[in-house]
């Protein structure tokens, strides 16, 4: 048994499906506690000084008076990829656009061409680094996304990263499909004929390798429309893949819209939303997945929190990582956005990136809260409490992280 | 000798004294270089691939292509303080202002009665775990004010305990009285009265013990108008204490045109600033030392950096660490502000960090650039060049610290 005990601050959410509207203030906090685990997940829980009887047999870790949080997940990410963008600044600070970038073969596309000629050994030691920092910040899950090989064979070793990546460390690495990212260069102008690709080529044989249990799509004015979209996340429907969406981010096209219609899990981004798709996702029981450090990257507008909280959608918070809109795998400055930007209470940012992050992928049964019974995913934080961890923004709090039991920070 | 080869890029200001205006963004840029140390001075550079002839006693680090430059330069902090103010996170989310806050006891006011209870051993080990993280993000050099004491006491306690850490750690550290930075409960409404203690008590025994190089005032509307700044300033000036000043922070009260007049060596913050105080600035060679990550933690605009540079004034950017307007050490975060906000140059922000901050504390003969005869200070990145350093935020970049020719991260 393992003992974590001296917990001056055990702070959590409580419940395994989202929390939504009011409830995702509501935290149970517990002083001077301790948390029991056996077999890697959670034995039981003690407050105000009670503890077990320690015998031999139990490893005893001291958390020094700190707070204690369910490990953080981050349900939102593209780690995978090749090269970087960072030679587009002088461009961007010269006044060039998203457009003229892609047009001279830069933006999304110099990903995708990096990311194709990338070994997947190259890839996953790359990714490998990646998900080294993002442990040691406190994130036990991570979703991850393809999109960057936009072809059959490049998705695959996208996808097959990801399950490395998942098998040979500590992370949790829950795999997403993501080929209708953008529109490769091989189908310019023939969107509906990539959609075809995608359904009747590359899902089937993901869906048969086993390689992802998400199939998302970026629904937006340029890419991918909400027809386009319908038919490529009810392909993953039937094939028993579970539908997020990129949807909202740049115009409000109907993307949360269909997120509602659809039943979608999640949807994503949301910054341009409206009454409509705010009204769609809170019927259809999606989570809002929303990604700050992008509006900050990309000096645009923060999606509208408050306005889902106060409609009952259980909001997320997650870090966007990728290398053109958010070249950031900081999950604590999106916790520090998240207060900043959105305004949210602490209480509720915890819940965004703790339990309602976990139902965003469909984890909220096993993780994303510290009850008895669940995975024990934990972060022991240099800090009293939770405002802090919002308040000190630009150095990492985290003292400990524990995953599933064992202490790998 | 220490030899460090193999470097990809080297990339620096050149010059002993502030860069302004167009020169601001000019930088050497040397490929396939290395860089000789002895004594813990720059004894020669090379490039393109040529080396001295290694003999035994030359102490070889291998620099992996990688980009170096001048270790960092933070030239505006508060580092030394007691308490922290995330206790206002949830009175601020309700909408409480400043001066509520302030009214009921909290603000600045909280941290002066936190660092006034902390003894002076409590604030050097709680400050010097910030030195070592600044240390450990590539700052080599930091500027540290008084300022939380506000009394002859606590005033020399603080400064103490700047002296301690620049004695005790590898960082440079600059210390500046700031005794004018509040208004203290036993002088409120007596803010004249308050000038003239500090005139006629407190810095006196500050030159006496020698504490302070730079004497600075918070010249702001509700603080200290511009007579009483510019009686502070000239006595400083009279004991042989260069002049900084806060100015037009929140409202151009004259701060600027201050600087100007006294010829202080740096005006700091000008979020505010108007055409009359830059004018004022390029007359009297004053350097403006900017903080976007104060704007950013308080959602205010930036102050006008273009503007600046464009009048020939040279601009360095500073974390202004501290517990209530910026509670981040983290000068990699101001520089990806610098990009992301005020849109400079990279050049333009490398030479803001090290030469231009240098100048701010009137080190530029010292450090702030590579060159032979200067102090051996040297950060070796994790990146290719420091286009890499202002994209990718939220991840410190540094792989080797280099200060006065030894390793120390």
């Amino acid at each position: 048994m393992l003992l974590i005990k001296n917990i001056g601050v055990l702070q959590t959410p409580v419940g395994k499906s989202s929390l939504c509207g009011s409830k995702q203030a509501q935290n149970l906090k517990l002083t001077n506690a301790a948390i029991a685990i056996e077999n890697g997940k959670i034995s039981a829980i003690y407050k105000d000084g009670e503890l077990p009887i320690i015998t031999n047999d139990v490893h005893v870790i001291d958390a020094g008076n700190c707070l204690v949080t369910p490990g953080l997940v981050d349900c939102h990410t593209h780690l995978v990829f090749g090269g970087w963008r960072h030679n587009e600044i002088p461009l961007k600070l010269r006044g060039a656009t998203y457009l003229d970038i892609l047009r001279a073969g830069g933006g999304i596309l110099d990903t995708v061409r990096h990311t194709r000629e990338m070994s997947e050994d190259e890839l996953y030691n790359k990714s490998k680094g990646f998900i080294d920092e993002m442990l040691a910040g406190g994130v036990t899950t991570v979703e991850s996304k393809s999109g960057y090989g936009l072809n059959l064979d490049n998705e695959l070793k996208q996808l097959r990263v990801n399950k490395r990546l998942n098998e040979s460390t500590p992370m949790d690495v829950v795999s997403t499909f993501l080929g209708a990212h953008a529109i490769p260069p091989e189908y310019q102008g023939k969107p509906d004929e990539y959609i075809d690709y995608l359904c009747d080529v590359v899902l089937p044989e993901v869906k048969r390798q086993n390689l992802a249990v998400f199939c998302d799509v970026f629904c937006e004015d340029s890419v991918f429309d909400v027809e386009q979209s319908r038919k490529m996340l009810l392909k993953g429907q039937k094939l028993g893949l579970k539908s997020k969406i990129h949807a909202d981010e740049i115009e409000a096209i109907g993307g949360a819209v269909l997120a509602g219609e659809l039943g979608a899990i999640s949807a994503e981004h949301l910054i341009a939303t409206n009454e409509q798709g705010i009204d769609s996702m809170a019927k259809g029981g999606v989570t809002a997945a929303l990604l700050p450090a992008t509006s900050f990257y990309l000096n645009k507008t923060y999606a509208p929190a408050r306005e889902m909280i106060n409609k009952g959608i259980p909001v997320a918070i997650a870090s966007d990582f990728n290398p053109g809109s958010c070249p950031s795998l900081n999950l604590q400055f999106a916790i520090n956005l998240g207060y900043l930007k959105y305004r949210m209470l602490p209480e509720e940012i915890l819940t965004a990136t703790t339990l309602n992050a976990a139902c965003a992928i469909d984890r909220g049964e096993t993780i994303g809260s510290i009850e008895v019974g669940k995975q024990a995913d934990l972060v022991i934080w240099n800090a009293p409490n939770f405002e802090m961890i919002c308040y000190r923004f630009g150095s990492n709090q985290v003292k400990t992280v524990i995953k599933k039991g064992e202490i790998i920070q």
